[in-house]
C-alpha cells in the first residue's frame, strides 16, 4: 500500500479549536482515507471529541502541547510563549523533525507566519516566504500572491512568486499549465516599477514548465479572474486583498440596508431569499479556505479562522494533494531552471558585445 | 461685484464631447453663478449646442481647438498630436497664460496627466503631482490619494500628499479637521515600509493646520470610512482602486445572475426593484464624479469620462469651489509649515548629542 501523507494538526487553532478541528480531520479522510494525523493541542480537551470518531483516532497519535496561541495574540508574543510548547509552534516543528510532511493551522495569521520563518528553513532557492490566498473571481478562482508574508520584491522574487503560485495552481485548479500575471498600473505615462518589468522580460525569456506567463494585469483583472495567478510584492498584495475585502464588505451593508428599506423591498427579499442565500454562499470566506505557505521547504496551510469542519477539511485536502502531487519538488524544478537561464543571461553578458554582434569576426 | 471664477472647459474631453459638457457647464451656472467659461473645441459643433443655452452662452468665450484627444489615444501620441492644438492641452494652457483659474475636463486619464505635467509647473515645494480619487464608503466619502499620477514616494512625498488631500477635504467634504491615514499593511510580524513609518512620525510630530493625523490604515479600513484622507503611493494607490472596483463588478455579476435564477428571485427582484435602483445609485460613478491632480501650481479636474450633465456639473463645482476656497493657497501654508519643521528637525540633530541630553554641562 501507498505510503499515508503525514499531516500535523494544530488543533487548536482558530476560533472553535478541536470543536471544529477533530471533526473537520475525520471528514477530510472521508475523502482521503491515506492520511494520517499528528494532532497537537490540549489532551483533555480534545480526547473526548476524538473518540466519537472511532475510524479518525485509529489514524491518529495525539500529541498534548501545555500552550495554546490565541486568535489576537501579536507575533512577537506567540513566539515568546509558545516556542517550543505550543500546539501550533509543535505542528510546524513536526515537519521540521520528519514526523509530518505537512502542517494545517486555523490559528492567527501573523504567528504562523512568524513560527514557520523561525521553525521552517526556506526552500533553496527561495530568498523569503510568501503567502498564497485562494481569491474567488467571476470566473471561478485565482491564486494571488504575495498576500503579506514579505515587503518589497525584486524581480528574481517576483519571478519565485511566479513559480511558485503556478506550481500551485496546477494542484488546486488541476491545470496543466496555468497562466500567470504580473500586477501593475496601465497608465503608459508610469509603465510601472523597474523590478516588475524586468520580471516580466526574465518570465518571457525562461520556458518554465508549468507557466503561461500572460503579462501584466491590473487590479480589477484580479476579480475578473484574467488569468489563474496574480503575482505582486506582498505590500501591495496585502493592501489588494484587504482592499477587496472591504469593499465586498461594504457592498454587503448597502445591499442590507437597500433590502430593508421599504415593505415592498422586504417582499422582494421574501422571495428572493434563496437567491441572496446563493449569493451569500458565493461570498462565504469558507469557499476560499486556506491560504498557503509558499517557499518554505515545507507545507504549511492556514485555515480561516472562523471556519466549521467543512472548511478545515477542505484545507485538509489541499494539504494533502500538495503532498501527493509533490507540490515542493515541482517548486524546486521550476526555480532550478529560472536560475539556470539567469546564469546563461549572465553568460551572454561578458561575452564582449562585438563578438555576439559579428560573429563573422571570428573567423 | 466679486470677480468671477474663471474655468477653462475641454469640451471634446469624455464619450460625449460638447453634447454633455455644454449642458452641464449651464447645469453648474445656476447654482454657481460667478463662473464665468473658456470653452475650447471644436467651434463648429460647440456652437450650435451652446446658442440653446443663452444665459452660458452670455459668460462664455468659445475657442476653435482644431484637435480632439480621443478617449482611447495613449498619453505619448497625445503629446504629439495635441501639443498646442488640442482643446485638452489649450484648457490647461489657459491656467499658465492666466486666462483661467481651473481646468475641467472629462478626456483621458493618461492624456491629462501627461498633458498637465508637460504644461503646467509643480507647486513650490511639491517634487511630483498626485491624482486624488473621491472614493465612496459605509459612511459617506473619502479621499485616496495617489492613485496613479507617479510610483514611488518617500517620506517627504507622502507628507505632501497627506497636506494635499486634507486641504482637499476641507473644501470638498467641508470638513474643519480631516483625519488623515496612511495607509500600511497590518501585520505586526511585518510592520509596513521603512518611508510609511517615518511619514507617520512626521505627520505626528508637526502640527499642521486643519490635519488630524490618525495613525496607519490597512486596506479594508478604505471602504469603511475610517478616515476622511487615505495616504499611499501612486502604485500601491492605483491597484487598490482597481481592485475595488473589479470587486464592485464582480458582486454585480454575482448579484444580477443570483437574482435572475429562479421564478421566486424574479419575482423578489420585481418587489424590491427600487430598492435594487437605489443600490445601483449608490455604486453610481457618477455620484464620485471627479478626481483632482494635485500638487500643479493650477487646479485640475478630471471628471469621469462617461458621465452626464449632472455629472460633469458637479466636476465644475468642485473646480469653483477650489478657487473660491483657495486650495493652492491652503496647500501652500501646510507645505512651507512641514518644510519649516523638517528643517527644525535637522537642526536639532546637528546639536551634539551630549549637550541636549545634559544641558548642566554647559553650566
Amino acid at each position: 500500500m501507498e505510503q499515508a501523507v503525514r499531516i500535523a494538526l494544530d488543533v487548536m487553532g482558530g476560533d472553535h479549536g478541536p470543536a471544529v478541528v477533530v471533526p473537520g480531520a475525520a471528514r477530510a479522510l472521508t475523502t482521503r482515507p491515506d492520511i494520517s494525523f499528528v494532532m497537537y493541542g490540549d489532551e483533555a480537551l480534545i480526547r473526548p471529541i476524538l473518540d466519537q470518531h472511532p475510524a479518525l483516532a485509529a489514524r491518529t497519535t495525539l500529541v498534548h502541547a501545555p500552550v495554546s496561541i490565541a486568535m489576537d495574540t501579536k507575533p512577537s508574543q506567540a513566539l515568546r510563549q509558545g516556542r517550543r510548547v505550543s500546539s501550533m509552534w509543535m505542528a510546524l516543528e513536526a515537519i521540521k523533525k520528519g514526523e509530518a510532511d505537512a502542517t494545517v493551522s486555523a490559528g492567527n495569521t501573523g504567528a504562523l507566519m512568524a513560527m514557520s520563518k523561525f521553525c521552517l528553513r526556506t526552500m533553496a532557492g527561495i530568498d523569503r516566504p510568501a503567502l498564497a490566498a485562494i481569491w474567488p473571481t467571476i470566473r471561478g478562482e485565482s491564486i494571488v500572491l504575495d498576500v503579506g508574508a514579505s515587503i518589497g520584491a525584486d524581480a528574481t522574487h517576483l519571478v519565485d512568486l511566479a513559480i511558485m503560485g503556478a506550481a500551485m495552481a496546477t494542484i488546486v485548479f488541476e491545470l496543466e499549465t496555468p497562466t500567470v500575471g504580473l500586477l501593475n498600473v496601465g497608465t503608459e505615462e508610469i509603465k510601472g516599477i523597474e523590478e516588475v518589468k524586468t520580471a516580466g522580460r526574465l518570465l518571457r525569456e525562461t520556458a518554465l514548465p508549468n507557466l503561461a506567463y500572460h503579462g501584466f494585469v491590473e487590479g480589477d483583472d484580479i476579480g475578473r479572474g484574467t488569468v489563474d495567478v496574480v503575482v505582486t510584492e506582498g505590500f501591495t498584495g496585502n493592501i489588494a486583498l484587504k482592499t477587496a475585502e472591504g469593499t465586498a464588505k461594504q457592498i454587503g451593508a448597502y445591499l442590507r440596508s437597500a433590502m430593508s428599506a421599504t415593505l415592498m423591498s422586504k417582499i422582494g427579499y421574501f422571495f428572493a431569499r434563496s437567491a441572496f442565500a446563493a449569493l451569500k454562499e458565493k461570498m462565504d470566506p469558507r469557499r476560499v479556505n486556506g491560504a498557503v505557505f509558499l517557499g518554505l521547504d515545507a507545507i504549511v496551510i492556514k485555515s480561516h479562522g472562523g471556519t466549521d469542519a467543512v472548511g478545515l477539511a477542505g484545507a485538509i485536502e489541499v494539504a494533502h494533494d500538495m503532498v501527493r502531487q509533490e507540490l515542493l519538488e515541482k517548486i524546486r524544478r521550476s526555480v532550478a531552471l529560472a536560475q539556470e537561464s539567469r546564469s546563461l543571461d549572465a553568460v551572454d553578458s561578458t561575452v564582449p558585445t562585438q563578438l555576439v554582434a559579428s560573429p563573422e569576426a571570428l573567423s
